[in-house]
């Protein structure tokens, strides 16, 4: 059974943490890890506080992503131990573990107190979490070199967490096909987040990211933040980029959906889709990421010469003279995770023509990067390259008829595996 | 028309603000004041922040939730001034400001940096706000004294404030309405939050806080945190505590629905309810809100002995003994404003016998308080005193059968006008 499977890969996933943990507290000299699930702050003045997401090192371990004020305790040759906090309170419900073979993996407490456990004799202890968590504790904290090798150990994924990013995928899927259905009806921004929350079964608060959502003119603002409750006059774009979360890891996904009518929009949409299959083809191992995201500009100059914005510019020649950059101005992807910008992509930092871009690595077997080209018409980048010096190699009619469909962006979920590569998203929305 | 009718009450507002604000300058030897709007933290050890709800008094003179880094600078006798924080940022749209009367009584800046402005020959300056919004400004930040009076400018409510306030409740009301259909069409807990955001056109994040929807049992949790997607296999009870937020003022409005058959649950609602109605009316200019919260005690005491579940003590000795506090843990109310707990309630603390009280003020006109009786099966409470020295004057059959209804809460937002109170919650949700 699939779910058996899931619970036995999970167990080994356990098992390489532990390898892993150990080997990062051997080299840097400490002889226990005390993990801080942590908690959500409090609003300045105010008694709420923020929506709380966990802690990536406690994620990683438990997959448990709402629990606050619980601890983990990381040994070599030990077993490792989770406390879970677990007030008498009748103010909240609180938090339980699955019964599930994983847990079993674990020492388990349960403690009404926020303090951790005890910490008497452990040697030289090492504690991580956020600081607010940590005052009043001993061992030394949040220490840089340690805290690099395990971000590292984040960075290779295990046959369990590939397994909790398709399912990811497989419910984000979901969502992103309602949502098309729901802009093809002519819904509202808004009425477009209540699809996707309703098909996925995913509460805003729980998704990975804020879901972006953007119709017309909206979806040129990469991380446009709001949802609109006005149906537009005359729908003519959707962009949405939304995941799902399962056991911390969340999917990444991004589909742009041209309205009828829109051909020339549809013919762009088409166009990137084109080049963004390319472009996961490419993902294999030994390919050097920032290789493959200066490829995308090569691929998108070409795109703009064949559909007639960019006029009398060879490709290399778009590209040094920065008019791929003012269509699209963010990275190729990023390393996906228990967060949606997965620690450990940036070993060395981006070259200075990609400073957004999120992921300076040769690709490795286990790896999970997002694959997300995009083509914008974002007035305050375009408009400088059509007044200067290359103006009017664009096609200005053109570009003031597009401004209205704000831009496209395709992006999908893809496993480095030793061959090549996995499409996770393709497999559940082709 | 109503709507010109609020925005001169708005810009009568700016002046009584204006007017409370100098006068509490003066008294604290202050000659000007910058208020920050403040910024939603990052997580730790990640790249995305919290969701953002603006600070108080920021809230309090702007009506504006969602603007960051900005900054509000008031003195006496001059025009405050409303820096806006617009960034040229191809990443997120920008703020803007409605073109409304009231926008115009402020003197507008907007600035691409996230400083404030410029803060020479002020004189003796004050700053406010979170402050990790503060660092490296001059004057006093966060003085207690001052503070204390500025939170005391919120407890009466402007004209202005009460329309907004009721606005809140016409749109909340709605979303009940949705709410109470979509369980007794058997709907999920996550199912009937959907319908509750559909009918107010609200993000979950945009709430003035948490939407409490428990079926079952889980409407016994006070502060019931999560939303199940499962439907249950016999819905019982439904309670919702959930509100809408207009211009910063969020209504906080619960109801409790009894399914079809649950006839003994439905007339301890009916019960809940006709206390609840019989305190409204007890809001009037002079009342102690401590004593009202007293009365509710007794009028429960009332309640568990003519429905059966309590025999052979009188009311006061239910009191005495702790019973009701048994069935009915919380506080009776609280101020209500740009915060769903508003500020400046608690001059003196509450009383030993009720801990969770958050008002313990005496009722004046231009208050707005919530009245919110409950009426709870909680194990953690209820059991030691079934087990107790008092324990066969329960009706141990009655309550096992009740359990799985969870509990009651019924909470209207009251205004306190000059001869006794206007309901803002019934009158959209009778």
């Amino acid at each position: 059974m699939p779910e058996q499977e899931r619970h036995a890969r999970q167990c080994l996933h356990l098992e390489t943490l532990q390898q892993r943990y150990s080997d990062a507290l051997e080299t840097h000299g400490y002889d226990a890890l005390l993990i801080a699930s942590g908690a959500a702050p409090m609003r300045y003045a105010d008694d709420h506080g923020y929506a709380f997401q966990g802690f990536g090192p406690f994620v990683h371990w438990t997959g448990l992503t709402d629990v606050e004020h619980s601890w983990l305790l990381i040994r070599p040759g030990r077993q490792a131990l989770l406390q879970l906090y677990t007030p008498v309170d009748f103010w909240h419900a609180t938090a339980s573990l699955p019964d599930e073979p994983w847990a079993r993996e674990l020492e388990l407490t349960a403690s009404p107190e926020r303090r951790p456990p005890a910490l008497d004799g452990l040697g030289r202890l090492a504690v991580i979490g956020d600081p607010a968590a940590l005052t009043d504790l001993p061992g030394t904290h949040n220490p840089a070199d340690l805290l690099a090798d395990l971000e590292a150990t984040r960075i290779l994924k295990t046959g369990y967490e590939i397994e909790c990013l398709d399912l990811a995928n497989a419910r984000a899927a979901d969502g992103h096909r309602a949502a098309r259905e729901a802009f093809l009806a002519g819904a509202s921004e808004f009425e477009i987040s209540l699809a996707y929350q309703q098909a996925t079964a995913q509460r805003e608060v729980e998704a990975p990211y804020h879901s972006i959502i953007g119709l017309n003119d909206h979806a040129g603002i990469l991380h446009y933040q709001y949802y609109d409750t006005a149906r537009p006059q005359q729908p003519r774009s959707l962009l949405i980029d939304a995941g799902y979360r399962f056991r911390g890891y969340g999917s990444d996904i991004t589909r742009t959906t041209a309205a009828p009518g829109e051909g020339m929009f549809q013919a762009l949409v088409a166009g990137v889709e084109s080049l963004q299959k390319r472009l996961c083809d490419a993902v294999v191992p030994g390919m050097d990421f920032v290789e493959l995201h200066r490829k995308t500009h090569l691929g998108l100059a070409a795109l703009l010469s064949s559909a007639g914005l960019v006029r009398g510019l060879d490709e290399e020649t778009q590209v040094a003279e920065g008019i791929t950059r003012a269509f699209f101005p963010h990275g190729l992807g990023h390393l996906l995770g228990v967060q949606v910008h997965d620690v450990g992509g940036r070993p060395v930092p981006p070259p200075a023509d990609a400073p957004f871009l999120r992921l300076t690595r040769r690709l490795e077997p286990g790896m999970v990067v997002t694959v997300e080209p995009g083509l914008y018409f974002i007035p305050s980048l375009l408009k400088p390259v059509m007044q200067g010096r290359l103006g009017n190699q664009l096609d200005h009619g053109l570009i003031d008829e597009l401004w209205g469909c704000g831009g496209i962006r395709i992006e999908d979920n893809v496993e480095v595996t030793d061959n090549g590569a996995c499409n996770l998203t393709r497999r559940h929305l082709p």
